[in-house]
């Protein structure tokens, strides 16, 4: 007996069945907004992430050589992918590009809840546009999504921050910042306390009094008070801002934002917006997922600078926010009809099986031989609605027995005439 | 600028649309067979595929040492995970268990048409029942799955063959044979010339005459000559085969099956009945895809001994034969309606799209603040059925204007009133 890989999972049709739900939910509305899918591959040149990330990096990485001797890993992220397929395409792409995709990733990491070693995420991305209106639709996509799933504003929250007005507001002080390790030490304010936070931004080159300056203005989050505290760079940065919320609410997800200016996402790449979707009641107490604008990445990547926004929810920690929220879909089967065989009618239980399969149903016959009673429990275990009986003594009549399974009753129907014209003829239909 | 590795591909969205209508046909005909989707790792124990295969099959695989030390691979085939997972849970899961997935596979291989190094399957599996029923089944979902891509028993056929007639033919002849080099040797008939073929048996143990009258037997495909020649346990399994084809008549696959001795799936692991989906007019070669019986994996594995049945065809291939018959889906872009706005119309644009997107419609907005020419350019580029263009103008006197792009033809509407209760209201709706 094999085991599986630890921080892999293998999913059983029920749980399956809740899943695909939900991914199906979030590819709906993404596609209702014009995303168009693409497919990618699952192992990149392990140099496109060091570049990016660092040597650092391959740590996480499933990183390896092939036979061919290529340095090659098993992409941790879609965001370096779909930035070389923009770069190799860029003149015959027309702007702009709108893109989703639901597949695996896989990083090598500690495996804690709701967080695999092999994970999923559906990733939804603009290339092209500047514009507030595309930071926007990120966010209205993202907002119709959870809404869909059956969530309100009462489970979740976007967090809208803004790179820039942190970098101008770094750089509006009299000191010499480091404004990665800055803006890295934003990050992680909710997670350490005061102290080792105030520490971080020293580090990072202000002064305490600095540092302290800086929390206050950026945890009131009085855009007015920052725009006139920074000068022109910052006043741009929070107009930015501003009318992507504008924006945001025209497109109906207004009531879902809030300015939260130390949510600034751990990714070095991002450039303008960021936000992050939390839990509101806060029971899940880490980022649901999160997006935001890096313009400048395909430039880095050797295209022509091209602006850049998206979101990438992954399945594992929306699931979390859906299960506390009570509308994680029921993990459980669906079967139409079974058509059960008693005896020597293989070939009128067949033709009926057809016949409901042709209108769409999902539609189960014995395929093992089995007695009633074994036929019967297997219709109930895939929670089949209806069971038509095909036995032989009814045949000889010309009759099949149409069986409701949640009520228990049962009639005759003429076999020649069943399905007949309806596509999903049930008990009632005959009763 | 980054380049993608060898025997991957990008695929962008034009591709894509085709790709996923093929994809959905296969997994609908699969859901309405009461096959489960399950979702399954990208990596196992390498150890699994060694003992399954032979320490050979390492060259093949994409296998290397995690950062924890474990030999794993990216799996190249699904059946050994399946198996692993039937295992897992024998006690709870109920018989049969019916299964379908669709993924990437990873084989380090040489690159040719229709063979990539990473390809798509669609596995579709029955596990524990040893019943001719189930074969048929999963010979019936496959000619669904192929009708209903719009090919018909013109194009495609079923070749039918079993292991066991094979295997017991050659324990009739009175000579010590290898059965894994004969029947190898059988699966290379097709692609190697008659002197080599023979030359094969007679290297697994047949004299000359015996490989003649055996290639005599086999390519007559008489089953009554068979039966007689080979003894009770060929006729066992004569009568297998035709228990199979009889149930997959019953079930609407008669028609594309034929016996075809001589198709022996290179695979080890198969048991009883195998068959290959070819090309009918033959401009496709190589076999489309393959599937059969395969009643020891789950034992070998260290489950209780559970009979098994399953196809999976590849996605690759599959296009090759359907863009022979001219079905391959269009690789176009579809979109319901474009809202363009002119001038300061963003909040009613907005509106409008919400509404329209609320009815399950493709909707895009301008997302990149552009002229009406470039937004009229956009929507012909995404095939916009309908653009509802929101002019300051016309707002002024409450009126939009909703364009046929196929005609060119345009109307005025009252915003107000749009979309109204109609879910997709198009130009033909106002004129």
């Amino acid at each position: 007996m094999y085991d599986r890989l630890k921080g892999f999972r293998d999913f059983y049709p029920e749980e399956m069945a809740a899943r695909r739900a939900v991914i199906d939910t979030l590819e709906d509305a993404a596609a209702r907004y014009g995303f168009r899918e693409i497919d990618t591959p699952a192992l990149e040149r392990t140099e496109m992430y060091v570049d990016k990330s660092g040597e650092g990096i391959v740590e996480e990485l499933y990183a390896f050589e092939d036979q061919g001797g290529r340095e090659v890993s098993l992409t941790p992220e879609l965001t370096p992918t779909v930035a070389r397929m923009v770069v190799a395409k860029q003149q015959a792409l027309s702007k702009p590009i709108k893109w989703v995709s639901t597949r695996p990733f896989w990083r090598y990491e500690q495996v804690q809840q709701g967080r695999f070693r092999e994970f999923y995420q559906t990733n939804v991305d603009i290339f092209g546009s500047a514009a507030p209106e595309a930071d926007a639709e990120i966010l209205a996509f993202a907002a119709d999504a959870l809404t869909d799933l059956g969530l309100t504003d009462d489970d979740f929250e976007f967090r809208v921050s803004h790179r820039d007005i942190l970098g101008e507001l770094f750089r509006a002080f009299d000191a010499d910042v480091d404004e990665r390790d800055a803006i890295r030490a934003v990050d992680k304010r909710e997670k350490v306390d005061r102290g080792e936070y105030l520490g971080l931004l020293s580090d990072a080159g202000l002064s305490y009094d600095q540092a302290e300056s800086f929390d206050d203005l950026v945890t009131a989050a009085d855009l007015d008070e920052i725009a006139e505290f920074g000068g022109s760079e910052v006043e741009a940065a929070v107009g930015n801002l501003r009318n992507v919320l504008d924006a945001a609410a025209d497109f109906g997800a207004g009531e879902f934002c809030e300015v939260s200016l130390s949510t600034a996402r751990g990714l070095d790449y991002y450039t303008g917006v960021v936000f992050e979707c939390f839990d509101s009641t806060g029971e899940v107490s880490r980022s649901v997922f999160g997006g935001g604008r890096y313009d400048d990445l395909i430039e880095s990547f050797g295209g022509q600078p091209t602006p850049a926004v998206g979101v990438a929810p992954g399945l594992a920690p929306l699931s979390l926010l859906c299960q506390r929220a009570g509308v994680w879909p029921e993990e459980s089967l669906a079967t139409d009809y079974y058509v059960l065989t008693v005896g020597d009618t293989r070939d009128v239980a067949a033709r009926i099986a057809r016949d409901l399969r042709g209108g769409g149903n999902v539609v189960e016959v014995d395929v093992s031989d089995r007695s009633f009673g074994a036929q019967m429990n297997y219709a109930d275990g895939v929670n089949a609605e209806t069971v038509v009986i095909v036995g032989e003594r009814d045949l000889e009549n010309g009759e099949v027995t149409v069986k409701d399974m949640a009520s228990g009753d049962q009639t005759t129907v003429p076999a020649e005439s069943f399905p007949g014209d309806a596509r999903s003829p049930t008990f009632a239909d005959f009763e």
